[in-house]
């Protein structure tokens, strides 16, 4: 294998062997190939794509670099959600226990805050005490007492994964279709699913701001699926403003458990419920998704959605009490509300400004070293097309100093911005994609 | 600086401004931007070119990480000839005695072999003795004092540019015409220049192998010279075949010689003229460039094209009887005919055959760090179009030992095909490209 033949071949249009892939990321992953050879090849990638067999090779050798969650034996069905990633999105938090509580195991692996996003891994650790560095083993071990574990990459699946991760996302090659399924796919197939629902984020704060790339992303994570023998169905969800309306670590974790109580905002119910429906449809819980929603309401009616998240948190280490009183959560001492400068109507809550305004603040991370500060954070209760007056808080921000309170307030002032007349936003949840195709999304009346 | 945001924009269609330029290219030198951003980059750039401003910006910062030959004091007019590389080019060692017998200085930093093609260092140091590692001010000298220095390029040169020489060639970007254009006048810039002339090799032996992209580069060119006030004139010459008959380091220093008495290959001495032609018109030496032609010649034909290069032999400390006795250089053991396996017209002499044969005989590099034997080649007297009977010797090869002799008639065999009719080469030397635009070549008749 001659490394600049095979990057010059695939920069000229041309393709990869299932061989070549094998050993191109077994000599990646053991140092064998440099950095930078791997990032002219991604930047090629990202021109020229990958066909159906080399997504298939890529995602197949960077799983076999490392250990897979051999839920084999257990008898409910295995299914896992994932999302591309958005400011505000705690649906992880909320999706995991309602699920679980259903008699589905939701063996789920998430990640940390990325660019102006959050992560589930930094949401959980607000809580004290909560342990995310699972290993596979105690995963397991607990997937197979309560249904449900909430753990981070470790270094036993998919380490070429975690070392080209790492690369693209400092060689600018994060946006590339295929390097973006083949990541998240070697990752969710050493989860040992039976089914996997994906949400992938529409609109200016996702990572796929069109609409090409994204019926891309979904059918090739589709098709990634089939091969494996794993469904996949794919909701396109709105993130051209932030789901809910908490945005960092702490706020996240009271919105979720406030969630978990019923009590949360529209359209992070909404969304919850319609990629839990399909969890459940996967499962073979329910013969349509929308048959799921009254078995979902129920399980958060009874509590026993809450009771499934306290058992988790007990499980990974945490302290469970904050499902019942979240001051025990770190808390920021300063807090000011943001007040609406004229009248009109809201015409953009912009995620990406809110997502780069809590890293401003300490929340989110610049370089994968940084400590996050999880108290920091932003509240926007309104949502574009809402009409407010002059003067009327529109927003919080929940700051760890004085200085801190003036970045927050310049961050909304810049997020949030307001017209004359309503501007539409995008759907909610406008599309589900299948094996069988993409349609409409349907789900039952609000 | 945020390199991955820079990355970004190019990725995606945009422009890197002057300032990042020269912060990128001064980070790059200094090691504090990883090869690995660079290496996507350059495949970004590769995907998506770089514009005028940003050519000369690339151009200026890496010529400004390093020194520059400063023969400003000089009353001569400066000019250099600079060839994109192909097989049996030994113009250089040609035109640089000649140009400089009248009058012009010729300041020639040259690299060496790459890939299938040769280079003018290693062929120079097939003579005994001979240094190209001249520092600048050695070199600066030298053409005060005999009007021309054949040099490789110093560390004090464009550093940069060695940089990212060598990370192109290992991540398939070398073939990015606007990294090629600033690449060379990064370092020809260096030689305090007031005048360029550029050979473009056309065909299968070169490295750029569509008429757009040789258009592109020669304008490329010109456009970076204006922006400096260098004049540069570019002349299209065929490489579907090897120029001359010779190939390989001794064997080319032997042709070069005989060419500068007047008994060079028809091909060869064609190419020389024409482009020393635009030497002396580009040096105001002539009105016009045909009007060259009768000094080029006599300069030739009295001698003193023969004495500079024994000038420069013994400036740089080689062993000047070469030019009377060629038995001096180092000679290879074993030399072996090989003859037409039928009879038919040549229809093609490919130069990749022939220069991955010479290396294969160990007169080449594959990495560059192998050291290159000076003796081994071929001798290969007939060019597409010439009719030759079965059984003819059509090729000799020059060889280390006897195993040497079957890779060289395996080499031959292959590079050498025989048809039935008569097969049209490349014109010699096809167009002229100025700042004025490109025109057919007129040269005066054969």
């Amino acid at each position: 294998m001659i490394v600049p033949r095979i990057i010059e071949r695939k920069r000229d249009g041309g393709r990869i062997s299932d061989a070549e892939w094998h050993e191109l990321i077994n000599a990646y992953t053991a140092e064998q190939v440099p950095d930078y050879q791997m990032a002219a090849l991604l930047m090629a990638i990202f021109f020229r794509g990958l066909d159906s067999e080399e997504m298939y090779a890529l995602t197949d050798a960077m799983l076999r670099t490392g250990s897979v969650l051999d839920l084999s034996q257990l008898k409910v069905p295995r299914i896992d959600k994932h999302s591309t990633g958005g400011v505000g999105d705690k649906v992880s938090l909320v999706i995991a226990p309602l699920v679980a509580s259903l008699g589905v195991a939701v063996p789920m692996m998430s990640g940390r805050g990325l660019g102006h996003t959050g992560g589930t891994l930094d949401k959980l650790e607000a809580i004290p005490g909560f342990r995310t560095d699972l290993d596979l083993g105690r995963a397991k071990a607990q997937i197979e007492k309560i249904g449900c574990a909430l753990i981070g990459q470790t270094g036993e699946i998919a380490p070429a994964d975690r070392k080209l991760y790492a690369l693209r996302d400092t060689s600018a090659t994060v946006e590339a279709g295929p390097l973006i399924a083949a990541s998240i796919m070697s990752k969710k197939l050493a989860e040992g699913l039976t089914g996997l629902v994906l949400d992938i984020k529409r609109g200016s704060g996702s990572f796929i701001t069109d609409e090409r790339s994204e019926i891309l992303l979904a059918n090739a994570m589709i098709d990634l699926g089939a091969h494996r023998r794993v469904p996949v169905v794919a909701l396109f969800t709105a993130m051209d403003r932030p789901l809910g309306f908490a945005c960092g670590n702490t706020l996240e974790v009271i919105e979720s458990v406030a969630a978990l109580k019923g009590h949360g905002p529209p359209d992070l119910m909404r969304v919850t419920y319609a990629l839990a429906a399909e969890m459940l449809y996967l499962a073979d819980k329910v013969s349509t998704p929308n048959d799921a929603w009254p078995l979902l309401r129920k399980a958060i009616a009874d509590g026993s959605a809450l009771r499934k998240f306290g058992e988790i948190i007990e499980a990974q280490g945490g302290d469970a009490r904050v499902i019942d009183d979240p001051h025990i959560l770190p808390t920021a001492p300063f807090c000011a509300d943001y007040l609406a400068p004229r009248a009109g109507y809201i015409a953009r809550v912009s995620p990406r400004v809110v997502g780069h305004g809590i890293i401003s603040l300490g929340g989110g991370r610049r370089t994968m070293d940084d400590e996050v500060d999880p108290a920091v954070g932003f509240i926007i209760p309104v949502k574009p097309g809402d009409y407010v007056e002059k003067g009327e808080p529109i927003g919080s921000t929940y700051a760890r100093d004085e200085k801190g309170l003036a970045v927050g307030a310049a961050a909304l002032a810049e997020a949030i911005f307001i017209a004359d007349s309503a501007v539409a936003p995008l759907e909610l949840i406008s599309h589900r994609v299948t094996s069988a195709g993409r349609d409409k999304w349907k789900g039952p009346a609000e």
